[in-house]
């Protein structure tokens, strides 16, 4: 696969990243003068940018199986649309007191902490609207529902609110091992995973090709989040867009916190590799959610 | 109806509010110690008591329409957790600020600010996940999905979500009589139309018959707000288990800021009149739904 030595992550996603921009900010209008202001905030972090790496993957997983597109769009924009709510809730000074986010301000910086929290319900709520009004249109409904619950679990307390809450009270602490993969697992991976997992539904995909989707999310979300902490410590914050060694100011339990940085990479290369190996039940080598995996995992940004 | 002079709101639903609070707490239960932070924090608002009105009228809207309760518990359960949610969020200091609530202390004086946004954000999720597990579960996907459609809209930007948005954005503004009426029918009625719309959904009940429950719940909703913003003024604070006085200080829109008390009065009296001609079309006259709603509205706490 010599693309792969060509292309660089942004190149490769420009033409799916293109269209799902369109399709979220298209699902940001106010209709009238008084939700004015929270579509605004909404709009704001939308809008801000983001690789839109999860509705990507969730879209390229239901064309593999042949899904329509018209159908993952919604579906793909909800996923965005969580991602995007649990970082401005995420930036708020009760948590993780960001001001920078993407190279911009943070939310609550620009529309003052009580609209921050709302446009984080909203965007929440939206996610949920969006799909819901979606699988209504649906011929087949099962395999909305499917992926709708796929979505809603990764997302709650048995997925990403369960790590996000652990992170916060573990904060400070010193970090057993158990706790930390609790963490990545849940904080980072179970959406990415969600993300494949619902593609694959969404295309009624058989239950075995639904697993391996479900195991090669499990390990890319894993490296990603690695890669992401390590990133914290070596990254370029201009390249990043956000401030580094934020991790170790707020004692967050992090891979190279617990492992060191030389075990960390070596834990994030296995992940690839595991990721790798699973992608290769289901797609052929040089696929495209092969090129993505590997840019998205030798990413210096 | 003699009912109605014997017996008080507590009395009236105690055995509905009894099953629906088991109900409640049976969906809180950590099943391991990783996520037992996040549930402790949930659990907490939702167990602090609440009447359960908007649960117990979705339940009551379904039994008049013949529906199987064990289909509308999550549905009923869902909508408790949402007014929990928003509920912990309006309380936050960047918000309302209150301290106390229902008789205890808010969510974030218990547990934190980051811990109480996250457990505001897992019952939002939670709704969402009880009621998609139900629509998958059901018979009837399409009455499932549309009081599924019903209430995510109602919770969202254009019903619950608008109104607080609103009413930040307005906070110390003159008031303007459209802003006022759009903030009370979204932040508080659309929850409650929603319930009694989503019962109906959920029996399958003819068109017609859902559209009275809309208007029924439209005027209901409004008179209890403007029962809430007099009770502001005018209760008594350890009945009502909050702080009173609160919008005053904090130049929040109300009824009677805008209109005065006695034509705020005449203004709920007017709602409750339009909200009972409207049940007699769908309910007998003494029924359950009639002796609620009078008991509502002529409360003093």
């Amino acid at each position: 696969m010599a693309m792969s030595n060509q292309i660089d992550l942004t190149t490769l996603t420009a033409e799916a990243k293109c269209k799902v921009d369109r399709y979220l900010l298209a699902c940001l209008k106010s209709d009238n003068r008084f939700d004015s202001a929270i579509f605004e905030a909404m709009r704001y972090s939308v809008g801000a940018g983001g690789k839109r790496l999860r509705a990507i993957m969730l879209l390229q997983a239901n064309r593999n199986g042949g899904g329509a597109e018209e159908d993952a769009l919604p579906f793909a924009a909800a996923i965005e649309f969580i991602h995007t709510y649990s970082l401005i809730h995420d930036d708020l000074p009760a948590m993780d007191d960001d001001n920078l986010r993407r190279g911009k301000p943070t939310n609550h910086v620009v529309f003052g902490e009580a609209m921050a929290i709302l446009a984080g319900d909203g965007l929440l709520n939206l996610a949920f609207q969006k799909m819901i009004a979606q699988v209504i249109a649906m011929a087949d409904k099962t395999a909305g529902l499917n992926a709708l619950h796929t979505i809603a679990t990764a997302a709650g307390v048995d997925g990403m609110l369960g790590g996000q809450a652990m992170d916060v009270a573990a904060e400070g602490e010193v970090i057993a091992e158990d706790v930390l993969h609790y963490i990545h697992t849940h904080k980072t991976a179970a959406l990415i995973e969600a993300s494949l997992v619902a593609g694959a539904q969404l295309a009624s995909c058989p239950q075995r090709v639904v697993d391996h989707y479900r195991t090669f999310g499990h390990h890319l979300g894993m490296a990603f989040q690695i890669v992401d902490d390590i990133l914290d410590i070596e990254g370029d914050c201009a390249q990043l867009g956000k401030a580094t060694g934020v991790d170790s100011v707020h004692q967050k339990a992090t891979f190279p916190a617990l492992y060191g940085l030389a075990e960390s990479r070596r834990r994030a290369q296995k992940h690839t590799e595991l990721a790798m190996a699973t992608l290769d039940q289901i797609a052929e080598r040089g696929s495209y959610l092969h090129v993505l995996s590997r840019l998205l995992l030798c990413r210096d940004y």
